[in-house]
């Protein structure tokens, strides 16, 4: 052979922070094997060109201790080793260190000639108010269901919820395309039911089918949607993969905004100390991936997120990223109508309100429901002196 | 509303196995909690028809505790409630519940009109042995590496290490499309490089190069590996999605072997008492998705894999799933040549050994280090009084 071309690389990193847990003697080894594992993935020394050495591996910026046996460590790694891909910049990220433990990602930065190859969220959270006729303060969600009921009976929720003013009304997660609620019939007549209602209250409620399914079918469902008048789409990133949602969000031709669900993810963010932090999964990939809103089990529902770590996903929602906008964060999970005062307190005007089974257990209309919920955001946000 | 038609559903049911972590008097509070929540995801006091608290809400079979606060639940669901979809079946199994501490999925049984509906692997253990030139006894992988070195230097890498007698030279798993090391030139040097030592050697070496990327380039990617000569593919559905392997392996036209990797799937199995089994996600989740054979962190690597998390994966890959054939485990991780006997002695003939860096570390020339380790791998077949 003849001699090697040179790496000419740029010189430009991105940077990941991670926080290692570890006797403190050790931070230092550790950070080090991330370096390698996270690139070369093999003993440093066999590494068989120097400039491999210098420029591939990672190098560790700084690694402070921040309590017993805690450090974070900030490493670099040069923009080349993730391409221009996603998959590959989640891999460099966190792809093999996935797999050992006492290792958690908790940020990471791109440098703008990153970030720029990534279309990011079509609408953010401005967009989206826009599109929904741009009510000041929080705007609220809510999911159709339970699972088991078929498309007309689903439509007539459809119309009920959002002749009560409620502003997106989803799929719940769990309706795919069974048997006993196909996709086609229950997006047509839960987008016509809107439609309906839009017309009398002169309201801009949007239908949000779930599109998530077999990779095949995703793109066909989501034109599917669109053709019948849905006016967003929600995806499960966890089941269909980070990158898929970012393909379905870059398509010109569909243009809706997206919220994404994180059913299967509970596990990168469940120990404090691995995985990754809920402002890093839910926020910062999701927004590379153009989510628009992120729906997460907010603190004191059925599930066990802290408001700590609620409140790092909302940073991670709306964190500096180059030309990425902020997205919203949806607080869900259990939620109950009484609790609106603390959600505002909570998350202030920008984030989206998701009650589901709730709106349900305050009397058999739906519609006066769902009235109700929205007088009490209201009237919360007007108990601060804000204009509503 | 008219009446709505009744849900019809078939009366089979899938079954989830979890463990729970919870006071014994807290069990089956717990067990019932997953029924709702993997379904209806709806306060039971609300669900409007008894039909649909009657079929489509999960059902216990089985509770029994095994430990100190530890209980098994097995846990009924309809199929339909999957609908015929490998992310909703995901979603039934996995979804919600993967955010709410102490519930892990251990393994799970589709009856077999849910199994007809996925191909699985095409080749399986004896379909990969045919393809290889079925020497018996366990088959020998290496990968080329490390990033940073270009498409002429791994290819030359390629054909030493397919001179040596390897079966199986993958692509490192941080190889994608990245500006020092392009994919397409990548894998015809490596695809051309096989085939010219397969020509001198008379064996059957095959180049399974990395295919994950933008969700887009995927079949294209695989495509033009295919037509280069490659002989499988490398895939790692934690980035790309198990559904978006389930849609590669899928393709009639590409019918070539696929080899996962766990590259950012580690938080599944980091805790015991959380996440998913090895033996469910790397073993039964991957042959729905159609791998051939499953790359893990073998155990006292340089990752955290123990023995009986090792032993549960093997029996995920090769327990009894209908129609679908048993696949190979592929310990790797930091394998040294060493470890050849005792690698042997725990997973026998049926696995495929993966070597990576070691190789490099016994002297300069390739071809016979890897010689040597097929050498080794056959002393030990025979120190067993195994016909070799």
């Amino acid at each position: 052979m003849t001699d090697p071309a040179p790496l000419s690389l740029s010189g430009q990193r991105l940077a990941a922070v991670y926080e290692l847990t570890c006797p403190d003697d050790q931070a230092e080894t550790r950070a080090r094997d991330i370096c390698l594992e996270q690139t070369v993935e093999f003993p440093e020394d066999l590494i068989p060109r120097q400039e491999i050495r210098d420029q591939i591996v990672g190098r560790i910026a700084s690694i402070e201790t921040f309590g017993p046996d805690r450090h974070r460590a900030v490493i670099e790694y040069p923009i080349e080793a993730a391409g221009e891909e996603f998959p590959q910049l989640i891999n460099l990220l966190f792809g093999n260190i996935s797999i050992k433990p006492g290792v958690r990602l908790v940020r990471f930065e791109l440098p703008p000639s990153m970030l720029n190859s990534y279309r990011g969220p079509r609408f953010g959270q401005s967009g989206l108010r826009r599109r929904l006729g741009a009510r000041p303060g929080p705007l609220v969600c809510t999911a159709i269901k339970p699972m088991g009921l078929g498309p007309e009976e689903l439509a007539d929720l459809t119309y009920r919820l959002a002749l009560g003013g409620i502003d997106l009304i989803k799929d719940d997660h769990g309706l795919a395309d069974q048997p006993f609620c196909r996709f086609a019939p229950r997006v047509q007549l839960c987008s016509a039911a809107v439609q309906r209602a839009n017309s009398q209250t002169g309201g801009n409620c949007v239908y949000v089918p779930n599109v998530t399914g077999p990779t095949q079918l995703i793109l066909p469902r989501a034109h599917l949607a669109k053709q019948a008048g849905a006016g967003g789409l929600l995806f499960l990133p966890g089941l269909a993969g980070l990158d898929t949602m970012r393909w379905l969000a870059d398509q010109d031709d569909l243009c809706l905004p997206i919220l994404a669900h994180p059913a299967f993810q509970g596990p990168y963010t469940m120990r404090g100390d691995e995985g990754i932090s809920h402002g890093a999964l839910y926020g910062q990939l999701n927004r590379l991936a153009g989510a628009d809103a992120v729906i997460f089990p907010n603190f004191g529902g059925r599930f066990s997120f802290t408001p700590e770590q609620c409140r790092d996903l909302v940073d991670g929602c709306t964190c500096a990223m180059g030309h990425l906008p902020t997205v919203f964060p949806v607080p869900a999970g259990g939620m109950r109508v009484e609790r609106v005062p603390e959600l505002y307190e909570f998350y202030g005007d920008d984030c989206i309100l998701l009650v589901g089974g709730d709106l349900h257990r305050h009397g058999s209309d739906l519609t006066e429901n769902c009235r109700r919920l929205i007088e009490m955001v209201k009237m919360v946000r007007m108990g601060t002196g804000l204009d509503v």
